[in-house]
């Protein structure tokens, strides 16, 4: 019997596991490549021609460290924003904030509330740094934000995380009502609101920015409508007392180079973006009309994939991916109770679309047999 | 007075700290370029040809997450040091990979050993994490072994960290030594065997890879010969229950695509490796005669950089260094006691290495006016 290092007692309770399994590994556990690669909410119209080529120009330099403070993007992002560049932190991804965040403001204790069903890496960092998750379910398949604020008193949350427009439903809050959301929670309280599909939606979903509440922190990245996700550069800003905390624990040196120049020339190249969230909204009437084709029920998405209700129970609608991913078209779904009776398709190139047009029928068919 | 959401208390006793100052916060503060960067350890030298070609290739597929099981890049290196895929993890470079076995295995009460003047990002990753560090100085410039296995036993430390070859003295000890230390250390304590600098030094310095200590576990980088720093990936290896640890806590969509990409391509190409490796041998050289021409004593190294005695105190060194920082020759130095006396001059191309030569002399003249 070996003897092993010593863990924490925090990590000794944790399981060893993956918030989700990639396409990679359904690749090689398949032993096939999708065809169409439309479940993981990426962008297949790429980055800009414009970023690819910063992309390249750039490979030679990569034996250069970042520069830690990631200074020019800072800039770049806050002048994007109109805010202060102190008001603006740069992370691995949303996800890498969102953990930082969580390991900030939550830990043993204390208590997270989420949306049953919302981003399941949230939840893994939650339950990473030994704080207690609360979930509150879906109303109507949007966030519950009465729901989500009578947990935040109830429990005497730390954290409250909240995305608009929402993943895995696509749905959306009007800024105003997200506005009430965020006044109506203490401000002792971090609200965490995850933008990602920001860029996607319609403008009036967004909040003016105010950065006069210190406890609401706001998260977007370039994986989503930059087509960006490869290189995993997401940003957060809010009070820059707050935003500050974050050099308490973050890799300084963790943004790597490439996601530095490819992040400043896409935000250069706002054309490029408008064309992009233009051809997704095309998409989304394409997915939506396939699946009222095959007689399904497509919900209205203000992002970069639509959520279509089976019009079965989470059973028939997790067969219903199944018969679609054997049929090369990698797409995913929804898991939670309630949430589960749906598949999620995100935006893809015309011919990614063609095939699962092709493909639904077929699935519909088999998973009825 | 504004209300602050609440942080931890861990987190709140933490001071918004950044480990060292990168290059570009001192151009931007001095108003000027420098003209040599030979200052972080990094590969002027720059990724082989082919890995740059593999990277301009791959820019427009970095609308892809990466696979979060980093299966190809894993099974490369994994064939690369003749191990199983499950001996090996992947990380956000070195730093990421310690910050994560930090929060693994050590928390506050806990104890981690290090040496005096050693890494100072983990001890940022020990502080973050709440664990007590406990330094051992450096003896005749190398890190004390012997010291360091006492430390850990008078200290039951959960963790001691070790490089080799060492940064930021640029020594190192023979294998056999580092494999008398391992056996020395008991089997709970975790032994960070730190090998940034594994390629560039001698091949008599690299334990045998022995994976029958589960509490060892060593690391690796990109960042260094390989010339890949700016794409922030290392590796990590050791027994396979070890390394499961780390999906517990790692951020699993974390290294980005093009690193994936730019770490197969430069683990396929050694002959380049084998090329920058005999050039930094060269380099070494250079910056010890250098040193010697000006009447000082560089530290005879395994690493990509010379640390080089100025002859006089701390403060004597930080003139030198100043000095040198005002001819637009970017160097760092040690700052413990004892090392202190010293500069630390990373090797470049032959032009940079020409600055030195030319600003050290007037560099050390001004010092000592």
């Amino acid at each position: 019997m070996p003897v092993y290092p010593r863990l924490t007692p925090l990590a000794a309770a944790l399981p060893s596991t993956v918030p989700f399994v990639g396409p990679e590994a359904q690749e090689r556990s398949r032993g096939a490549p999708f065809r169409a690669r439309i479940g993981a909410n990426e962008s297949g119209f790429g980055p800009a021609p414009s970023v690819i080529a910063a992309m390249a120009d750039a490979a030679g330099e990569m034996w250069k460290y970042c520069d830690p403070d990631n200074f020019d993007l800072k800039a770049a992002i806050a002048d994007h924003l109109g805010i202060g560049a102190s008001n603006v932190v740069i992370g691995e991804g949303i996800d890498g904030l969102l953990g930082l965040a969580v390991r900030l403001h939550a830990g043993p204790g204390d208590t997270v509330v989420t949306s049953l069903g919302a981003y399941p890496t949230f939840n893994f960092h939650v339950a990473g740094f030994g704080a207690r998750l609360v979930t509150v379910p879906y109303r109507d398949d949007r966030e519950d934000l009465q729901g989500l604020v009578d947990a935040v008193k109830r429990e005497a949350a730390q954290v409250v995380y909240l995305s608009n427009p929402d993943n895995p439903m696509g749905t959306w809050w009007e800024a105003s009502e997200i506005e009430a959301f965020v006044a109506s929670i203490p401000a002792t309280t971090l609200i965490l609101l995850d933008e990602a599909y920001g860029e996607t939606g319609p403008a009036s979903a967004q909040p003016r920015i105010d950065l006069s509440r210190p406890n609401l922190v706001r998260l977007r990245t370039f994986s989503k409508a930059y087509g960006l996700a490869g290189l995993r550069c997401g940003y957060a800003f809010g009070d820059a007392e707050v935003i500050r905390g974050f050099e308490k624990v973050r890799n300084h040196y963790g943004i790597n180079r490439m996601a530095q120049v490819a992040g400043r020339a896409a935000l250069a190249d706002q054309a490029y973006l408008h064309d992009v969230v233009a051809r997704v909204a095309a998409g989304r009437e394409r997915i939506a009309g396939i699946a009222r084709d095959n007689g399904l029920s497509p919900i209205t998405s203000a992002t970069n994939f639509v959520t279509i209700d089976c019009g079965g129970d989470g059973a028939f609608a997790l067969k219903v991916l199944q018969e679609t991913l054997a049929r090369d078209v990698f797409i995913r779904k929804p898991m939670a109770p309630g949430l589960d009776r749906c598949i999620r398709v995100s935006v893809g190139l015309d011919h990614e679309l063609d095939m699962f047009a092709e493909a639904l029928p077929k699935a519909l068919a088999a998973a009825r047999a």
